[in-house]
């Protein structure tokens, strides 16, 4: 059993995603980031960065329950765990982790930072909602770039490459960025939300 | 043999630290960010996204070159292919991929913004460098709480959580962050600093 604590977000929606698709079993507890939950002794015990998502599996090594944190790592412990959607094949497993660590380090902070300085910030900086809301469009055309070439991100195979950048495609309007740019953005993202396993993973976090 | 296309910055030098701690030869090809040569033609047919590092690996899976792009799945892809800087212990291997993506995720984009609007921006932000610099000295202290109770990021074990996280603390002035709230990344910095790999990997890059 794997216990998931995790709210509606697009870091944490991953996290279901995976666990549906790979038909593990689960125990969802929210915590909620809107209400600070994710600075509370408690939580900051599972995760001393103070955020969602975290998982502990129960059955870990060795029996032994296992604390994960940060959501990529989180996706490679339980594709390696269940033997499933890390590509085998050499080169598609490099192009699943590239795609993996672009929605990690460029795609997702990105979208974060656009979304926080057009509708969170106490003040409206024009500077930074410029440099914020162009990079998150950038990072979407080159989302789409790759899209254009291949069917999932890895290449021919469904992987957590696919369900590790959903998240943040899923809560776009937070960052203000539309499919106008990125017409194959849209198909790979019409193909996603047709699986029943992500409608599953939404429900399930309450999104 | 390895072609590295890098320039002395915090996401390229991992890759050279990589590459010296394996005594895998490799070719350096400066790419000037400076000067702008990441958006060029040709730099972009190596990376869509037009940033450093990139390598080409002539002889990867099949005999056939490949093209690798994103510091993070660059060290994976080199730390499997030379099976060595990745624990083989379970619960090592998950403390690596969590430093690993915390780096990429967090720490990383935080400190390069802190900079930016420190440093390069055009117009001073007060509000946008309040907090990235706020948010990358309290990426420093998650950090130093890891560095408290482990040696190294993996654990026991020196990897490449740790060359991922070295470029970022080597450049920590550009982001105005420094040791002395973290006396553990202060320790962890100059053991890292006094290895001979890391001494020329910087002398290779120009840094
Ligand atoms: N790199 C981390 C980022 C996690 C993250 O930013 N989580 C957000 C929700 S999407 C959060 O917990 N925010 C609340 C906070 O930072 O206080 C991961 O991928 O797990
Ligand atoms: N997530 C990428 C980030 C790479 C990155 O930001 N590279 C910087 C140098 S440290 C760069 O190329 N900057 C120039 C630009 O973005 O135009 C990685 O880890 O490879």
């Amino acid at each position: 059993m794997i216990e998931l604590y995790a709210f509606a977000t697009p870091n944490s929606v991953k996290v279901p995603v995976l666990l549906e698709e790979l038909g593990a079993p689960y125990e969802f507890h929210q915590v909620n980031v809107r209400a600070g939950e994710q600075k509370t002794p408690e939580h900051l015990a599972r995760n001393p960065n103070g955020k969602v998502p975290v998982i502990v599996d129960r059955d870990g090594p060795g029996g032994e329950p296992l604390t994960v944190v940060e959501s990529g790592a989180i996706m490679v412990y339980l594709a390696e765990k269940f033997g499933r959607f890390i590509p085998a094949d050499p080169v598609a497993r490099v192009r699943c982790f590239e795609w993996l660590m672009f929605q990690a380090a460029g795609l997702g902070p990105m979208f974060g930072q656009s979304g926080y300085f057009l509708k969170l910030a106490p003040e409206k900086v024009p500077a930074a909602i410029d440099r914020f809301h162009a990079e998150a469009k950038r990072n979407m055309r080159v989302l789409d770039g790759r899209l254009a070439e291949a069917e999932w991100l890895a290449g021919d195979e469904y992987s957590i490459a696919d369900m590790a950048t959903f998240g943040w495609i899923w809560r776009r309007a937070f960052a203000e960025v539309d499919f106008s740019e990125a017409p194959n953005v849209e198909r790979w993202f019409g193909a996603m939300e047709a699986r029943p396993a992500i409608g599953r993973a939404i429900a399930a976090i309450g999104g």
